[in-house]
Parts: C-alpha cells; structure tokens; sequence
C-alpha cells in the first residue's frame, strides 16, 4: 500500500481492530477480526497481525505498529508497563517494545495505568482519554467508559487523579448468557420503562440485586415477564447499583460517557434519571484519537 | 433387592442422588449420580432412573419412586404443579404422577411453592422443609437454605408464611469459574479473615459490590493478592449484600440454616457477625425426612 504510514491496533480481550493510516493520520483501510487477545498465546500475536496486514506492508523500511488494550496484559502479547494515577495519560515515551520476527513492523505496546491504593488498573481505556483530551484539552471533570469492565476517571488538568472499575458489564454478560435467567432474556429488545424501574429499585436497595435478579426468574414462570424487559431489568439493576456506588464520581460533575451507542444510551439514560446529565462521545473515535496522538509523539521523538 | 419399598430420589439442576428404603424407611442403599435434570431431556429420565434403579426392582408389584427437586420444572421430566405460599410444604397428595413404560415404578413427583406477590418459586427446598418440620413440628422462625439459589423461608403454625430467593451461589459459581476473576481464585483454600472483613464491607456499602469484585483483579495483579483470599473475599461480598437484604428475616428470629457444611459454615459465621445465632442442620438429613414423610403420606392415603 503506497501511502501507508503507520499502523494503529486495538487489541482487545474479546476484539481486534486495526486502521491503515496515511502520513496526515487519515484511515487508508479498516479491519476487524474476533481474534482478541483472550484467543491468543503470546506467540500467535505477530502471525495474526501480518495474516492481516502483511500484503499492505512496503518491503523496504519499518511501519510504526502502535497497539492498544489488553494486548499489553499479562496473558497478552507481551506485558506492557503501567504509569501510576495521578499521571496523564501515558503515552509512545513509555511503550513497550516487542522483538518481531517481520523485520517490516516495529511494534509498540502502549502501557496502562494503575493506581494503588485503591488498588485498580485500566489498559486501553487510558487511549481513549488521551484521545479525549486531545480535542478537548481543557476538560474538567468525569469520563465514564462502559464496557466489560466498566471505568469512572475523575480528569483534572489533564491527569487522570483518580479511577474506579465495576465488573458490570461482564456480569451481564454471565447472568444473561449462563445463568439461570438466560431461559428468560432474549437477545435483543428494550424495554425503557422496565430498564428505569430497576435502576430506581437497585438505587434505593443496591443490597437487594441478587433477590430482584432471581425475581425476573420466578415473575418468568408466574407471570409472562417478556423476554425484553427480563434483559432491560437485568441491566437496569446492575448499572443501578453501579450508579449508587459511583455518585461521587457523577454527582455535580461534567460528565463524559465514552462508548459504544446502545451501553452509553444506557448510561446516559440512567444518570438522566438522577437529574446528572452527561454528554456522549464514540468510543471508537476516541481511541483512534489516542493512538494518532502517540504517532505523533512518536514523530516529534524520533524526526 | 428383598426388602425393597420404596426409592426417595432427590433430582436437582445439577445432581441426582437416590435412596433404596425398606419398609421401615431405612436406606439399603444410596447412589449418587452427575446426571442432573439439566443434562437430560424429557425422554431421558426414565431410562435413567432405570439404569441405576433397574436391578434391584422386584419383578411383580410396583414400586413408589417419590422424587423432589428440578425434575418437577418446565425443563424437567414433567411440570409438577406449585402450590401457593402461604401454605404447609406440599405433599404426596399434590404429586404429579408421571406414566412410565417400566411396569415395575409408580413415579411421583412432588410440588413446588410459588408465591405471588412478590413473584419467587422453590422446587426441592420445600422437601426440606417438610423433613425439618416432620422432627420439629412446632417450630416458629426463619429456614435459610444457601445453594445455588439461597432461600429465606419464614416458618410459622407449620406453613411457609413467606420466602425469598437469592441467586447468590450461582453468581459466586459464575465469578470463579467464568468471569476473569477465574484467573484470581483457586480451587479451594479458605481465608476467614478476608471473608469476614468482605461481609462487612458488603453490608455496609452493598452497592459497591462490582467495583470490589473488580478490586480483586487488581490486587493480585498489583498486590500478589492469594487466591484464597481472593475466593474467600467474592463468598464475602456476595453473602454479605444477600445478608443485608435478608435482614427482615433473621433479625431478631430463630433460625436455622439447612445446607452442606461448608457453605452453612459461611452463612453462619456472616450471620453471627452481625449478632445473629443460627442452628445449621444438614441438608441431605432433611431432604430424606421430607421423602419419608411423603412415603409415610402416600401409605395412609393408599392403605
């Protein structure tokens, strides 16, 4: 591929997305792939990057390959650093470097950030936040990342001060797909009113979650309980309880949601329902947004 | 088998275990099976109840098979009715017969208790119930039976006035087994202090529960956190809110907890932290006593 710059790669547990890009950052090519790093042994990564972009690689020169997420982790490619809270969003100076075998890549592991005590660490999400930051570098306040593993980053002067995780969406995932109430859920569907109710129930008694959620199971057989609200309730109950936990991140702040449509609709929605309204911004943007920032570091570090 | 009377058989979700009785309800003898009513479909239960029953079926008369449990569900052998709490734990004469293509088993299936409003369903647990009843027939308070699905059962005049139903075991399954806390836990190895340190945390702030979960990750990957520690501490969290929410029905009652005895052991120590004495009965005990009285039902009725 004749314009081809460089290479920026989110490769997460579960996803990998790749982007061809120009000198001037703009995307030549797009490709996605189910082959995350939770399907991977560390010796598997460089083969599955060049099955996919080796053709497009010039033969003379090495293509910058910047990746992002849990490809840095301990079960990933290899195990990247992390930058410990209160820092800014580490960038391309602290990347961790991995041998190739193709000598047409170089390839960069940007690190993660951890923060002790409390204990919690992110790794992907802090590209996104250097993305977010870079249309919006003056932002004060909260960005909440919904996902698998849900984050809320208190930002202030363009450091991340200080983070929390909730394993919400990875709950639902396990409830709706192994649990006894996947006899109960449907795979699409949404109902906003059962959604909201259970985001009111699981605010004012968060302790009740694990009898509100077998109650879906029993108002199934007893009553007809569809298969929409069943998965609406679901969710309204565990982004609830989440909601409760983390109002001091959300109460009185700018807050930012970070995500994919229907999950930050979700969010959104359920903070509207406690008077704290947030604005919404594409996820994917804003890790593409990241990983140009650490191209362009990368520029200014070696000219 | 010469003395052969009846089969008390227990056929839960997961599990299978039959008793052999003789006429003065003592157990001949007992098997235990993996073959639980979710690896079987409709079809497949006869057969196998035939297969490990079989041989010692006499060849004249028939033989009452009474059985409790899942196997009475939608996804079971046959839907056994529910009677509706309030109520005394159904009986024999409430049993759903199921017809069989072996002349030599009468098969019983016993009812289930539902309850409306608010929505909750057992199946096994009121066998139990009946067997605790059956040896203490005047008492008044509180049954907690952990398990997969814990139940909260209020006891008064001999009728299960109210209950409960928490998916607590089945989430804790779910978090070990499947979610990426796997990569935390062991397979066994018991931490009291963490656990008891987690019950408080839970009851005291329960909606940050998946924010804690989350914190176990990041302690064993930033704070050599022990897997024992780490499995202790989920058991924790997860009975600590399930004890909040259930604070109705053990504060200031009897009660007694009928389970196996390591889970038992948890409920127990959680409750006597919070100044709450509770009895533990075993499990398998009552579910045989609940059987027998059955049988014992089932003889008046058919003299």
């Amino acid at each position: 591929m004749e314009n081809l710059n460089w290479i920026a790669v989110d490769w997460g547990t579960s996803h990998l997305r790749l982007w061809l890009m120009d000198d001037q950052h703009q995307v030549l090519q797009h490709i996605a792939s189910a082959r995350g790093m939770s399907s991977l042994r560390p010796e598997e990564f460089e083969p599955t990057l060049i099955a996919l972009v080796g053709a497009a690689l010039p033969e003379q020169g090495r293509i910058p390959v910047i990746c992002c997420g849990m490809v840095g982790s301990r079960q990933g490619w290899a195990e990247a650093r992390y930058s410990q809270a209160p820092c800014t969003p580490p960038s391309i100076d602290a990347a961790t470097r991995v041998q190739t075998e193709d000598p047409r890549i170089s390839v960069y592991l940007l690190p993660g950030i951890k923060q002790l005590p409390a204990a919690d660490v992110m790794r992907g999400e802090e590209t996104q936040i250097a993305g977010f930051l870079a249309v919006t570098p003056d932002f004060d306040g909260v960005i909440c990342l919904p996902g698998t593993h849900c984050k809320w980053v208190h930002i202030s002067a363009g450091e991340v001060v200080s983070f929390r995780t909730f394993m919400t969406g990875e709950l639902f995932a396990l409830i709706c797909g192994a649990s006894v109430l996947r006899h109960s859920v449907g795979d699409d569907g949404w109902d906003a009113e059962a959604f909201e109710a259970a985001v009111a129930d699981a605010i004012s008694r968060p302790s009740a979650v694990a009898g509100n959620l077998f109650s879906i199971r029993a108002e199934t057989l007893l009553c007809d309980l569809g298969s929409a609200a069943a998965r609406s309730r679901i969710s309204g109950l565990l982004i609830g309880i989440e909601l409760a936990a983390a109002r001091p991140y959300w109460l009185g702040q700018d807050v930012v949601i970070v995500g994919e449509s229907g999950i930050a609709a979700a969010y959104e929605s359920g903070l509207a329902q406690q008077g704290a309204m947030a604005r919404r911004v594409t996820a994917e943007n804003m890790t593409l947004n990241g990983l140009r920032a650490a191209r362009a570091k990368l520029a200014e570090m070696t000219p």
